[in-house]
């Protein structure tokens, strides 16, 4: 089960709308199939690794990090194929909370004969699949919310200086970030300072996201990278008071939209690019975005990477501006998941802290 | 030698102006001695190691964290006292850098026929002299500074609200390194603000530095407690502007003394305590003090707790004022010692970077 979960891990990002997910065909000890389900349309997980074990897959057992699929999607039944093979059992890490899989998946298996045993690193399951179980209970994406700062907590100088707060390591370990996000958000102010290109540039090239930008008043400049590179699609939200005339010379620029909302605000924001079947979204900043995403209550995970350096300055910026919280009682307490050193820098990572239990809830 | 270095360490903080030592006795594998230097005029660690051992200390080996004193000081040397022994080998953490020993020490346990091994665990040993061998050097203390903050760097909300940033755990830690540190050192807004106490409250008592306030215009309130609780002493640093008549009401007070200085920039204030024999300083800001710290370079330790929280705030207070560096090339880089978690909270401690890799120069 642990090699299914790395071979979904591998493939996280890369098969939305569709889980990430991976199985293996073993008997006796002996590994006869992999597999992982490599982008939507395409074979699922236990196809793959149930057609490289062929006939020996009869009386084997299969782990497989999600429950199998019993609906006719892209591709057929999975959870058809494995009792067609003549499997014996089927160990499964979680559930399936899609509304047409929710347990048929298994309840199939079993009414065929198929020994199920199901909960096996169910919790490593939930996180590899944490983008897709949040998007199908909420319909809105999953938020990353990424800062790097100095042990300080500053994001530059007071002059504005900024290049580079972390190190080379840190910096690339986003670009992973930015390939395993369906999109990635950034607010105008950025665009405008930094021109940034916001694509994921990882060893072997990367998936790039659709990137986001907000900009009330339609100030993303003609020549920014993000309008000219064709390297994603680009979508710039406004608010409603955009001319048609402003609209006009970005209209002529491919793969690039304007599009006006009601509001800016993360809920309005998140739910439109739910509609869009955008699963998971990486904000990186600035200050000021990261203020409305904290203070919505939107982010699901903080992603700080942190440089062993000081800058100081009552002026320097910090990672998260807008109000803040009134008072200490308010703020939004966090559980720490990991801290590591990556490169020369500290990387933390963190989520809302969970009341409940729900393993599906947490996401 | 650990166990001799885990008793210099345990007393910490409360033999200055001498350093904390250890020291064992040990023949055979079995540990015939144990002492520690408990106070300054009081007996060396080598002393009560020996005194334990009694006779059985001919030709055992003694294990001290480091080098014995040479010289007549409060007490008499301790490598006489070695020698007298009848010990037969010494093996010595670290060279005592302090000109009255400076490796005279142990000359005269070799000249007397005793083998002797310098550098075990030398780095250890070094850190737990590190206020003294900074001292020693410099002639001025040791500078610790503190921060708590939340996970994107703040010490409050927007509102001033900073009750608590951290929890429990990371408070208690606070006052052990009030406890070690000969003084403590806040702004008079903090006095303002906050009315601490500045004492070690750790359990069975703690030794309370000495309490001093930058406070440019003698603006201390006459009711705060570090006036009135007769806890440790308490100075003030005021500038040259201050009348008679502003002091008076203060020289009433009971171990308060109002000091003029030229200027209350780091490095006059520490040239003062240094004169004082302040060999070590706990910084506790505010904010504008830690960055006046940051901008004169004399900070030699940073220990920074940090909430897993988020404030948020472009108005929220961070841990370091002042104007802080320009330009990102300028930034102090700093090494991380350790992180750990301490109660729900991260607490890491960094160093500025060194260059050199005298053990001395480290301090």
């Amino acid at each position: 089960m642990q090699l299914a979960l790395n071979l979904a891990g591998s493939v996280s990002g890369q098969t939305s709308p569709n889980p990430p997910v991976g199985a293996t065909v073993v008997k006796n000890g002996e590994i006869l199939g992999v597999g992982a389900h490599l982008k939507a349309g395409e074979p699922h997980a236990e196809v793959h690794a149930l057609q490289m074990a062929g006939d020996k897959a009869k009386g084997a057992t299969i782990y497989i990090t999600l429950e199998p699929c019993s609906h006719h999607g892209k591709t057929p039944p999975c959870a058809d194929l494995i009792i067609e093979k003549g499997l014996s059992r089927a160990v499964i890490a979680i559930k399936d909370p899609n509304e047409k899989v929710a347990g048929r998946g298994i309840e199939k298996l079993e009414a065929a004969g198929i020994n199920v045993e199901l909960g096996v690193l169910q919790q490593e399951a939930a996180d590899v699949n944490k983008h897709f179980f949040h998007y199908t209970r909420t319909k809105t994406p999953y938020v990353t919310m990424k800062s790097a700062v100095s042990l300080d907590g500053k994001t530059a100088t007071h002059t504005g200086d900024s290049k580079w707060v972390t190190g080379e390591v840190a910096r690339r370990d986003v670009h992973q970030y930015r390939h395993t996000h369906d999109a990635i958000l950034v607010g105008v102010k950025t665009v405008i300072a930094d021109d940034p290109s916001l694509t994921a540039r990882i060893p072997n090239g990367g998936k790039n996201p659709l990137r986001i930008i907000l900009d009330s008043d339609l100030r993303t400049p003609l020549d920014a990278n993000v309008l000219n590179d064709k390297r994603a699609d680009t979508w710039i939200f406004t608010e409603q008071n955009i001319t048609e005339e402003q609209i006009k010379p970005f209209r002529e620029k491919n793969g690039v939209s304007i599009i006006p909302l009601n509001s800016l605000d993360p809920a309005t924001v998140l739910r439109l690019l739910g509609e869009k079947k955008i699963m998971s979204l990486f904000v990186e900043g600035g200050a000021a975005v990261n203020g409305s995403f904290l203070e919505s209550g939107k982010i699901n995970r903080l992603v700080q990477y942190m440089a062993p350096k000081l800058i100081g300055g009552k002026d320097a910026p910090s990672s998260i501006a807008g109000d803040g919280f009134n008072s200490m009682r308010e703020t939004l307490p966090l559980d720490i998941i990991n801290i590591e050193m990556i490169g020369g820098d500290i990387k933390i990572i963190a989520e809302p802290r969970k009341d409940d239990a729900n393993v599906y809830g947490n996401y």
